[in-house]
This record gives C-alpha cells, structure tokens and sequence, in this order.
C-alpha cells in the first residue's frame, strides 16, 4: 500500500511520513521499457484456448507450453547464461516452487533422517523458511553451509549472483557427495557481466527478475537428470497441478520481445532490454554509492568491472539489492535505524548475519528510489 | 497425448487401439461454448501492466486481483451456491493449492503429534497423496472418515458434490471438535440442483470446474476467521509468493461473461453458460446410463430429481465423473477390464474402495466421450 501512495505523490518527497517499501524485491523498475514497447508486448488469449490441464502430453513436463520452452531456449541462447543442451525444463509457479521442487526432488523418500539444506551466509532470506515451513521429514534447514559439519546428507543452496550481496559463487562444498541446486535468478546482463554460460545440474531461473514480470508467477528449471526432473514434475502435480498456461504464454511473449530485440535487425535500439536495464541500474549504483560515501555510516560491496561477453566491453556489477553495512558505532540495528526515516528494508538477521546489515532493493520504481536517495543524502 | 491423438481423429471411433484417457477430469467439454462467445471472453493485458507481485497490499490476500474478487462475489449472488457474507477470498493456484494451504491453516505448528485428516470413502484420489507427500509432521493422512477411530485432533476433508460419486455430502463426524475443509469444486448448476446457498467455515472453489479453463490453475477459498485467512495466505507466500496475475485477469473476465449472461438482458440464450453445460452433461448421462442399462455388467448412483434454486425447476444430477460399480463376477479389476478396451479410467483403489469401481471423467471432448459410448455399448 505504501509503495501505491509513495508513487501516487512522487515529487513531493520532503514528505518526512511517506512509508517507503524496499523490504521487497518487486521489479517495477522495468516498467517505462515495457510501456515503450507498446502493443508488441500485449498477450491476447482467446476464452475458448488453453483451457486444458495439458500443455504437451508427451513432454515429462506435461504443463509445460511449448511455446514457452521455446522462448526460453532461445533466450539463453542469446544472452549466453546458461548451457541448454541435454536439459529437461520444467516450468514453475516462480523459481521458489522450483526450490521446494528441488529440495522434494533431492531428498530421499526413504530416508529415516531428513537431508540438511544449507546455504552460505549471507544467504536468501526466504531459503530457510522454504526449508522448514512444512515441517517435512524429508529436508531441513541447516544454516550456513560455511559453518556446517553434518555428514555427506546435504542440499547445498547456491544462489549466483547472490541475494542479497550480488556476489559470484560456487558452492562452498564443491566436491563433496552432496547435491546443489543454482538459484540463478539475478544471472542476467542487466544486474552483472556475463562470464561464461552456467553448466549446472539444477539451475533456477524466473522471469521475475529477469524482465521484471513478477506478478506472472512463471520461473523455470534447467535439469540435467531426467530422474530428477521427473521427482521435479511429480512435486508440482501435487502441489498445483501445473502452472497456469496464461502466464506461460504471456511470459513466451515478453522473452519473444526481448529476443527480438536483439535479433531483428531492423528494430530500433530502443527495444534493447538488457541495455535498458543496465543504463538504468548503473545510474542508480552510481547515485547510491555517491550518497553512502557522503554519509560516510554504511559502506556497499566492491565488485571489479570485469569482461561482459554479452556486452562485449568491460561492465559494472549492479545487483538487484543493495547489501548496506552499518559502519556508524552508534546505530545498534540498521532496520530499525532505516525505519525511524520510513524506509522499510530487511535486516540482515535474516540473511543469517547480524542487524549491521540491511538488505534494500534497487528495482523499485523511480519515484521510491529517488525518495529513498534524498532520505540517506540528508540524513542528519 | 492420447487425448491429443484421439481428438484429432474424431469420427473414427471403429479404430480400437486409440486410446481413451478418461482417467484426469479435464474439463474440455465446455470449449464450444466459449468458441461461440467469441472475442467477448478474450483477455488482452499489455506488457507493462500487472507486473508487481502485489495486486492489492490494504487486503489480507495481498495477491488477490481485485477484478477477480468483484467477480467471483457476483458469481455466487447470481448462482447462490455460497455465503460470502463476511468472508475472506484466498485465491490459490488451482484449488489444490487451496487444500495444502488450508490443511496448513488448521494444523497446528506447535503441536507434537501431526493432526490427521480425512475423509469419507469413496474420497477424492488426490486427498491422501497431498496430506502424506511432503512427509510434514504437521499433518498426515488417516483415511476414511467413517472408520476414524482417532480423538479430536482431526481434519476432514469434505467434497460436495462427491468427487468420485457425486453425492451431496454433510461432514461424517458432524458436530465434534475436529476441523472441516469443504471442497465445492462441483457445486455449480450444470453438475447438481443448486439446494441453498453453503455456509461453511472454509469453502473451496475452482475456475477449472465452474468454467472449464483447468490451464489457467485459479482457485479460490471462502474463510469465515481472519486468523485461518491469514495463515492460508502464508502458506501461499511461502509455496509460490502469490498467483498468476494474468490468470486471474482471466478468469474474471470468464465469469463477467457468464454473470452478464444471466444479468444482462439484451444478450442471446446462446451465452447462458450453465444452461449449455447443464443441456451437454444431461444429454451425456442419458446416453450413458442407456449404454450400461443395456451392457449389464455395470450400475451407476442413482440421484432423485431435486428442485434448484438456479434453474426454478427440478433438475437431474450430472455429476463431472461416472462411478461405475461392476456387477459382472467374472471380472475382477474393472480399471484392468477398461484398461483392455483401451479407455483409461481411474480404479475405485485410489479412492479408498475397491476395484470394482472405476471413474470416469463425463468432462472430456464430444469425440472421445463418443468413443467411450460406442465401446462399452459394444462390448461382448
């Protein structure tokens, strides 16, 4: 509600009591560049189509649309983040039923004790409550998988780049017997350089952060075991009985777009999503970064520039969250210092590590982030 | 697939090793109808819009569309099938989604032993699997309702009408202290006399059999307490961060066409959805109890001609699946029976009874229904 009227009233941001919400990660940033696209974005679905359960009965992801699986082919392809090849994909009511369908599709029925699910602090605030909330006797949360000293009964969690901190990792037990799912939601040229294509077992990707259409629901799993892949599908049945068709197509269509956009030749550079995105998350790197130094009480992670393949140039890491580290001695827990200012953001209590740290998001909408700048610009 | 296969070579019905799959109850039967609504029915959303993960942050369900709440309080005004008075509306992928979120509501997370559920036999096939397959020491699975012998610490699960058998249902253990989910998925005019408006405490809903759109996985729930409310949301936070906006776009535009139907009163018979659905399913189970009256070897439930409130006459039951019981002695599994007919239908074992029943789906398209007619009208 906060973020309607903070929206509502942009401008008039010396409004001191107007709530703002960053405790989120919701992508409206993106916005302005669908609203650009116009029409060509626009999913029509007749009332008499896609009325069916079924998508492709003879697929292992029966659910899955076609058309979908197709676009997110083609999209990897082109921005080169991911190995496709010999892959199952299986479609999702956003990469976190992909998560409980990892973890339901990893763990062992049989066993008398349940798998540890572990992730390396600072990790995504949502893994542990994904872990346990069900109270299953399949799985468990275990905490930091730096700090773990259970047996080889272990799901390790990598989320690269990782929320909240944006930071390029690798699974901190890298050969051990236990078995990884890659959260890689945030592996798009707009939030951090293209190094190589990803060639993981279990990858996670959504459309969420990746063309900012949260409220579709729709994210996807790249799986190489076709034995894993099915434990996968046999979750989400249960779970759901697979994923709405309207939002896989509206999703295939707003992939088609981006694709298009640097495929068809004739299309204007305006339609550059990626590059959209980019220019739009440098600006605001480059602004949070000058207010924090002037502040001089929080400090933000360092991130080299490094080789974009995409790009093909030398790119900024701008992640999807700024990690701010409290680094004034007198603020004892920084939520709630950033709440008495009407900022909302999540502690890092969350993350596993202490309330020096606040996560805040960087993909709000204009007016909120520009709010959010002067409030830590004139801080007194 | 075989659905696919078979559709595309309606007509040739004589072909015997075409498969039939009437085992899922896809709604597929109601397409014509919205082929003949045409463009009224189709759903446009432009790329920009309904982005966010929010739909509405003022309401406790802050992922519910507020279109498709208009919607849906409409629909039960016009239909009568339910109380909305004073209740929260939890939309939900599918209601399945619904169950596993309302058996989480009611379970309690502190209690040592896991609550059991149930559910009178014949139960819906999906209860048991969805109560015991995240091994969760909330709750478990403790069958028929009936043959509870258990104390207090329960939760039935109460399907009216019946899916498998069509029956209209009270809650087998009536007035004790357990805690009930009913599951009205089918109490909709084409399927059964609309009696008087339920009451109940929590009310599932699906746009999969009001409607027919199955691929769109919108559900919703009818909760009296707040407290209940709140924690189906939760689990709805946790398992998927919400629903597909799109889908709910749609679905309320799908049931504005069938409320401007009996409302508005310009437009033609043609657009009454209930009238089409209630004319196809009567005329399908007339054929169907001919054919098995003349085979012999199976008998159906028999319902008494009720008066419904919707209709303002006395209607049939027509239900959405056929319980056949066998009364051949010399056949034993009658799923096995059909199975070598080529007709695949769901065995009474996965509903707590025995296999002599089976269930049919009377939901699936005019060609395949025809099949089955012409099969088990022909049998030797």
């Amino acid at each position: 509600m906060e973020e309607k009227a903070s929206t509502a009233i942009a401008g008039i941001s010396h409004d001191r009591d107007l709530i703002i919400n960053l405790d989120q990660g919701d992508p409206t940033l993106f916005e302005p560049f669908w609203k650009e696209v116009g029409n060509n974005a626009t999913v029509v679905i007749p009332g008499w189509q896609k009325m069916s359960y079924f998508s492709d009965p003879k697929n292992l992801c029966w659910f899955l649309e076609p058309e979908f699986a197709n676009e997110v082919l083609r999209l990897h392809q082109i921005v080169g983040n991911a190995v496709t090849d010999n892959r199952h994909i299986i479609v999702g009511v956003g990469s976190t039923q992909l998560i409980h369908a990892a973890l339901f599709a990893l763990a062992s029925t049989e066993a008398r004790q349940p798998v540890n699910v572990i992730s390396a602090a600072p990790y995504y605030s949502m893994y542990s409550g994904i872990a346990d909330f069900m109270k299953s006797g399949m799985f468990r949360w275990a905490g930091d998988a730096a700090a773990f000293n259970g047996d080889d009964n272990f799901i390790e969690l990598v989320c690269s780049p990782n929320n909240p901190d944006g930071e390029i990792r690798e699974a901190v037990r890298g050969n051990e017997a236990g078995k990884r799912v890659h959260d890689m939601a945030y592996y798009w040229p707009q939030y951090t350089p293209m190094r190589s294509p990803a060639d993981q077992d279990i990858m996670l990707f959504t459309v969420s952060k990746a063309t900012g259409h949260a409220g579709t629901r729709i994210g996807w799993a790249l799986v190489k075991d076709a034995a894993v892949a099915r434990k996968m599908v046999k979750f989400i049945e249960m779970n759901t009985i697979g994923v709405s068709k309207d939002s896989q197509v509206r999703a295939a269509k707003i992939l088609k777009i981006i694709s298009d956009g640097y495929e068809l030749v004739d299309l204007k550079g305006g339609s550059k999503f990626f590059h959209f995105g980019r220019c739009l998350l440098v600006n605001r790197w480059q602004r949070l970064r000058q207010a924090v130094e002037a502040s001089g009480r929080f400090s933000l992670p360092q991130f080299p520039s490094e080789f974009c393949e995409f790009f093909k140039e030398h790119a900024e890491t701008c992640p999807g969250f700024a990690w701010l580290r409290c680094e004034d001695q007198t603020i004892e827990d920084l939520e709630v210092f950033f709440k008495n200012i009407n900022i909302l953001t999540r502690s890092g209590r969350h993350f596993g590590v202490g309330p020096e740290y606040v996560r805040v998001s960087m993909l709000d909408r204009d007016a909120n982030f520009d709010v959010f700048i002067k409030r830590i610009s004139f801080l007194e």
